[in-house]
């Protein structure tokens, strides 16, 4: 059975890293202790050891241990041996490029379809969409592929808010959301802070703090959709 | 002799369309009437007939006339053959896209090295640009190649501010940026709203209302450039 956790933040400015997120990571995690592989493609601006050691640190906390996929000689090997993958925030065009260019889509794929856990936030749960298009993320460097592991029927839009900055001639949130819209066909959803998207077998739960999550629709009639489980099938305009 | 002016942007909220670029536009383009054939495959959410209707105004305006390359048959041939380009904002994955497909890079070029003058704003200042790579637009289509123009030595990040939404846990502007000085060589400079570059010949010169831009170096020495003529080539770190 599929079991995918897609978190669309780590960290709120105000709390410590993954304070809101590790009550649902644990509870997906269950019981047993279980050794997860890390994915820490995304990080740019940290080393992905330092990365791994962050990230490792929660899991410890939550009685779990965690090895970086950059520690393996084969990546893809180390996929296939996997207890559960947890894929990390970051830049979402690096992310994608590496995924691509060690040839890991696939081998994911595979082992998700086969009942291995997939946890993801930010750009790991943008890596769960069908493509890259709505990442918030700058291309900083240009992936083969703009595919991404199509585990989940739309699009997210991770970190979503329609605040802007006060003056400023840029677009907002909701501008760049509606630009893809005229152009794609995928449905999209924009995930807010503190919100996860669970995924068990062919259930789909929203989760979090009590947010909403907006289900953006191209003739306009977009809508709030509470937490609990919700059915993508449902979706059609 | 090379002739370019990049704006950051068309437009600020608190007043009318184009209102601050215009003079600056005017005189670029000087007293002699033009035609100018005008690129509006940024714009997503508006056809590019209402985009080349409201441009057409701006420089109506201004004394000149305005085309949209859309109402060719054959856009290389109208590239070749026009007497001053202006290249829209809008989204600039949109655009890249288009460009490629279209194969207008080299013809564009061929153009501009010639002496035909080059007016971008927003997606269209990011077109001259070596790559894609510092645009803040969403990836809603993927363009065959991140390849720019390359008709200036360094990546403008327009619309630039480090102002951010207060309480929110996604990236500032600069730690977007940041991420861009760790991956990649080509040099980077903000340039706020209201500002832009105009590029005669071998000489550069920053304009506006007054702000400075900001060098981003990879050593964490930024340094801020005043308006006025400057030197890419003594940006060395």
């Amino acid at each position: 059975m599929k079991k995918l956790l897609l978190l669309s933040n780590s960290s709120i400015p105000s709390e410590s890293y993954f304070n809101w997120g590790k009550p649902f990571l644990k509870d997906f995690l269950g019981e047993e202790r279980k050794t997860v592989l890390f994915v820490p493609y995304a990080g740019v601006t940290m080393s992905f050891s330092e990365y791994t050691e962050t990230v490792k640190k929660v899991y410890n906390e939550m009685g779990h241990d965690l090895v970086g996929i950059h520690e393996f000689d084969d990546p893809q090997k180390a996929i296939e041996e996997c207890e559960a993958l947890a894929v990390g925030g970051g830049n979402t065009f690096r992310l994608f490029q590496l995924l691509h260019e060690n040839e890991l889509i696939e081998t994911i794929n595979s082992r998700i379809e086969a009942g291995m856990p997939y946890m993801g936030w930010s750009a790991g749960s943008n890596t769960a969409c069908p493509f890259l298009f709505t990442t918030n993320d700058m291309p900083i460097v240009q992936p083969k592929s703009f595919n991404g592991l199509g585990q989940i029927p739309f699009q997210l839009n991770v970190h979503y808010t329609n605040a802007s900055i006060p003056g400023h001639g840029g677009e907002t949130r909701d501008m760049r959301l509606t630009e893809y819209l005229v152009l794609q066909e995928t449905p999209l959803v924009g995930l807010r802070e503190c919100s996860l998207i669970e995924i068990q077998g062919d259930q789909y739960y929203l989760k979090g703090r009590g947010n909403t999550m907006k289900l953006f629709r191209s003739n306009g009639n977009h809508q709030e959709i509470p937490e609990g489980r919700f059915d993508p099938a449902e979706w059609a305009e």
